[in-house]
């Protein structure tokens, strides 16, 4: 079965992700809010058709994918025009890293105007997006999945079925909280040994052959801290606004999750203190700011 | 050079690391408090002779090497009596996971009789130390680590020189508290998403091939919570004093490090709900009981 | 003008507060989910008349309060059939102590049938009730608190004014989220001091003679917990949930607040450990079993 | 019987302390570190002799009275030429708000002279100390402290004997480890309130009729947050210590005090922002920049 497919926000993930839909043949509209961004993109280079108006995107399609950075803004996307638009059995596949709440909130909108919805978070980051490698997180049910898996293939490394609606979001939420937490403690961790007289490195070496390794302390750690490089890859605000996404299931959830909370805080003040464009890593910078030091090595 | 060597405190670890050092042939002399340890042991079977009180074990060796559980037992171990015993020109090992303020005084009170100090915990667990691969962290001067390396070998498959006194026990401490934070995290971030309807075997799963992924979760959690195993590896208690040991050391020095302190305390907590014999990884029972669940899968 | 009212929700906090309100001579309804709770009620004594069902009470009256223990119950009570039974130009008040959002939606579900909402928790305890003085917190438009103030002055001895729909509950939920956390970190504070050999009666009498004090220190400690009365007059269960929301506002509006954070999981701790009659006070319970102590003296 | 009194720091607290001792008749030695202070004081004015060094003045007394910023400003104080120049059979009493492991220390090296040790630090502030209404608390010996009682009551209002020595000093730490959680925490109240619409003069006016209220919200927030006014009275940098101390004491004794240590981390982050000379109140303007609000009406 062939799908007509739009694709909405084409962003630094969803601009490679809509060149591997055109470039795997399938009929393909694109939108995004900076215009520009989208005739200049790839998928417009191999055939994708740019839509004037997300409206008129979600119009044309069987299968609307949306990429955006909060659910707040594909709950923004969807006023009552746009759901209009949505062809009656149709689709909404949500690849944003959002929240389940606001998740079940647009599913029950499409429901009643007969269009399906599934929350598919991807990580990977822009490299896996360019290579078809990302994971996809599923929130939804099975037959929605299957509907879709062809498309979901054309970035795909895998794809895991995790729940229901939501069940996505949360899941890429709890696990970059992790990623939040894990750069922010490895930092004190460094900056603690070295009050202690040991040199980051010599720290950073011990522990990467040792049990308090992470993702950070391997590849993160020796790459962008040590060497000061600080590489702008993801930003800082969307990982606080992930870890605050773990948090508040938490929290609605009455469980006690004091290191996903304080993950979410000390993420929250790092954001605060270096704006919008800092990278998730640099977060980093306010442990050496706060411990009077610099990890560097 | 040819050196006798007492080794004193033949735990879990300590006695296999006993044990390399007779098969290296070392002149050896050992002790442990409960002394049907000491004549019961490989070492002894290799060829160690077993020393009726601390102090003979001490008054018969160039280097003096223990393994006890914490600072303060080294430091009641070493009495007057057994001060005196050292022998001018000796150096004590000190392999205990300790702390590096009280290696400090310990070290004075040797240095004020011509004994040389270096602390040089250890890491790689039991399995490590049968094979002789440990990892030891050396803090002390260079030339008295020079002096050892050719013993530490017998048990060593790296040996890493961290800086001045105390700083082979504060890399240690801060690795342990890294590990100790991230049991406790993947556990509430399991939990969390569980809570959202996700299976923790599909988290872990994800986790484990993304950006949240630890040692803990890539090992401890799918051979030991998943399966409800939890074997008794490495006692809670232990990690319980390794994350207060760096805690303590961040506190000390003035460092704001709320992400070491809360895994101090949560250890603190777990212990005290378990009890002296439950395993590090166990410390997850205490956040299934918090959270109404059980992360199995 | 007279007012036809209706009570719902007939608690430790309801019962007095309609007991007053059948005194005060208004014309009251009165209903409670066990039923027998509102025949043997003193308001039913005082002259209110017993409705079968809330929708029977609902649809007798111009100004309808509900009492209840979560904004959650106040919404699982409006159902469809209870929502049509509402007067037209009636008002629900809502003394609840609730969440802001759930209460936003609640109005949003009245505003369509013509009906006006303020909530309206209410501090000050049974002893409050029962004597008419009662802080009282409303959150909605001026206009509709004014509607309803003469009837709230049968048991209110202020009457605040907090801003637009859910500040009532929002500076309810923040006060309560002190209150947790000053009875927990004063009892880490004796027995922190405990620990250095200060006898907890008098670290108490110090500290409130200083600047540590608070309304936990002044009156709960010396009555409640040297003497280990611990009278149930709160429920912890409720303390916890009054934390939750606390928190929970600032997660979702983004803003790091670190010790409401912990205080919420705290309380959620403690709930969890000591069950659902526990007194809000035994959550020094959990701190003395963790520190391995009694404060009393 | 008639006593020589050597007072060693006329700071802020200090400088009156030692105007009441001049003032109350006893033969008074004073010494400061910057000379001007001592010789331009109101003890000097009042007929105390200035001592031309610390080992002058403490050469020239049988009780010796320190009030310096930390325990270890005291320790260095009394190096090997001071304390030899400690008369046999007098006392120190150290009235910094200092730390119960340092002054364990300095006990031990003035025992071993024959010179008794009290810790006694005060509360009450500036206007306490001129005032003579200061509270001290006092660790050591019942009988060290009859010895010194008539001079204490020069300036203090209340005498507490709290334990052994160093019991003053936490419990003094542990008041101070309160004050300073409850500024943050009731800053934090004020600004997730006013998220959810509430005007912070109208939180804090409930919250002072209400069960969150402490020494901090009805006596520091009226008048120096909502004013703006933020009048220096008492240095961060202190508070900052003081928390840390109290938080030490529940680390090294091995006790979980979650709320204690995140207290200290939070003042030292504050201290960290906001540098040497701003008071322990405007740590309130940390939440607020994390906040983005201000709390003023």
């Amino acid at each position: 079965m062939s799908h007509s497919v739009a694709f909405l926000g084409l962003g630094a993930i969803g601009a490679p992700m809509a060149a591997r839909l055109a470039a795997a043949g399938h009929a393909l509209t694109i939108w995004n809010r900076t215009a520009g961004r989208a005739s200049a993109s790839e998928a417009a280079a191999g055939g994708a058709r740019v839509a004037p108006s997300a409206t008129a995107a979600i119009a044309a399609a069987d299968v609307v994918i949306t990429c955006l950075p909060e659910s707040r803004d594909v709950a923004a996307l969807l006023d009552e025009t746009a759901l209009d638009a949505f062809r009656a059995g149709s689709i909404l596949v949500d690849c944003t890293s959002g929240d389940p709440a606001t998740s079940r909130v647009i599913a029950q909108r499409l429901a009643a105007r007969d269009v399906a919805f599934v929350d598919a978070p991807v990580s990977g980051g822009v490299v896996g997006a360019v290579a078809g490698t990302l994971t996809v997180m599923v929130g939804g049910e099975s037959a929605h999945l299957e509907r879709v898996r062809p498309i979901l293939e054309a970035f795909a490394g895998k794809i895991v079925h995790c729940g229901a609606i939501g069940a996505g979001h949360a899941l890429k939420a709890v696990n970059n909280a992790l990623l939040a937490l894990h750069v922010w403690s490895t930092a004190e961790a460094l900056a603690t040994a070295q009050a202690a007289g040991v040199d980051p490195a010599i720290t950073l070496d011990v522990i990467n052959a040792s049990s308090g390794r992470s993702n950070a302390s391997m590849n993160l750690f020796p790459e962008r801290v040590l060497t000061g490089a600080f590489p702008r890859t993801f930003r800082l605000a969307l990982l606080d606004k992930d870890a605050r996404i773990a948090a508040g299931i938490a929290r609605d959830a009455a469980l006690p999750a004091p290191t996903l909370q304080l993950a979410a805080d000390l993420m929250a003040v790092a954001h605060r203190e270096l704006g919008e464009e800092a990278d998730h890593v640099e977060a980093v910078r306010v442990v050496e700011r706060w411990m009077r030091t610099e990890l560097r090595g």
